[in-house]
């Protein structure tokens, strides 16, 4: 099943695809009244995931409204906390010069820096350097603290798509990265939760790619990852309690802009795409910011 | 006037004190029925703070309560983001081996991290070192982007205490420091938010400390600051709007545990105090993470 946030006027509401690659969805206030308008909220709730996917089968065609007519907003506007990890890919660590790491980087994504699935990255006023990375997304449906790998990926309540982003000098003006991961809408993330049960065990074994303007950039497989998503959730929860509606991005593969010769950036007018396999495919396009 | 959280049953609520130092307070409910049960929230609404203060001040004393009874909560639970400012004393990042940096160093804190004044620091079962850092806390109480410094103060609602607790082994794991800055219940916050008109302008020239067991581990003023809140408020709002709620936490002051010879880590049955003139002061023992 495939649970999604859009703009309805100026609310953000959820709503759900009535089959996988469907044209049709239904917002959830029509079809599971019980349901709250949160991301986080819903998935606290125990079974809200199968509960929903039960109603949206059986629901009637008059509740059913076409996709075409969607506006998408972030995954999950309201996320307790977006976690990131940084070079979990040998090829993408290797590309910036880093050596292989034996724990992940990790940094964090505020919510003003996220937007929805068709929705405009704004190109700073202070920077040039604008560059994606495709990742795929961890959605948390339980909360976990000091998970053991055995039954780590029972927290999971699904996978999506995000572009990681990173305004690369400002990314590097200090040892941290963090302020270069975190200007306004730059971090697309959607469009939807696709949920366990319609991907291998941890979404291993999939193809990733970002294309820009209709070519590839990257093309990996998050197979390898140098930290799959049970050991990530391993060493999260050893640290941090996962709560409902947290989120984990993967890091991404080689073939980010600033690593080519001569280095690519995104510039207004750009359009970029991350896809991956059985999740879907994330699009954005890219304006200057000029408020 | 001093606005805070505290812990009613399972639920957190906001209350006011009826004087700077008094031992009175009331719950906002019973005082002012149309604010939210959120700081953001109410923070969002225009003059909340003029209007509360009115209304604590003329309260009848039936509806006031004994402070004593209190269980303060972190200030703002559900800060849309808290962004943290490393390396801004100069003292500070000389005794950790840093140049005088051009930027500062930022990284973000999850909710998971933060507790009240009173509340347990966790100690982790992975970790000794445990360090305290006293901080100021900004708290942005009108939405701000791109602020020039001539005007860049009128977004603040107030100022608070912040312990910003690290687990030192953590932090350097790898060059992100942001692991070591989230682990569950290491970030004291309050324990409340003391009004900018109480205040200099800025909250400069303050002196700020931290005592871990009555020793005085940390003795500053706010006016060492290397960036000081007007350029902090400018750099950050260039890169990510601000929002009513949000909070920037200012970096610490030499004195740190691990800088000291032989380092100084906070352990079980440990008490630490910060405390910053015309704030307050944040207390909290520390207990071993037995979960």
């Amino acid at each position: 099943m495939r649970l999604f946030s859009f703009r309805d006027g100026a609310r953000v509401k959820l709503g759900v695809l009535r089959s996988a690659e469907g044209t049709k969805y239904a917002a959830l206030d029509d079809i599971a009244p019980w349901a709250p308008q949160s991301m986080p909220a819903l998935l606290a709730i125990p079974k809200a995931l199968e509960t929903i996917a039960a109603a949206i089968a059986s629901a009637p065609t008059a509740l059913l409204r076409d996709t075409a007519e969607l506006r998408f907003a972030p995954l999950i506007p309201d996320a307790g906390k977006v976690i990131c990890m940084g070079l979990n890919y040998a090829d993408h660590a290797a590309e910036g010069g880093h050596a292989r790491p034996d724990y992940p980087s990790f940094f964090l994504r505020a919510s003003t820096s996220l937007l929805g699935h068709g929705e405009a990255m704004l190109r700073p006023r202070q920077s040039h350097q604008l560059d994606y990375e495709a990742e795929l997304a961890v959605i948390i449906g339980q909360r976990a603290r000091h998970l053991k790998a055995q039954d780590a990926l029972g927290c999971v309540a699904g996978y999506s798509l995000f572009n990681d982003a990173s305004v690369r000098d400002f990314q590097r003006k200090t040892s941290q990265w963090t302020i270069g991961k975190n200007f306004d809408a730059t971090g697309p993330f959607g469009p939807w939760l696709v949920s366990c049960d319609e991907l291998p065990e941890g979404a291993a074994g999939l193809r990733i790619r970002s294309r820009l303007n209709g070519q590839v950039m990257q093309d990996a497989n998050t197979s390898d990852f140098l930290f799959d998503v049970r050991e990530a959730l391993v060493l999260i929860s050893a640290c941090m309690t996962l709560e409902p509606g947290d989120v984990i991005m993967t890091g991404t593969p080689a073939g980010v802009g600033y690593a080519r010769k001569p280095p690519v950036f995104m510039k207004a007018g750009d359009v970029c795409e991350i896809e991956i396999e059985g999740v879907g495919l994330l699009s954005n396009p890219v304006v200057d910011d000029v408020e």
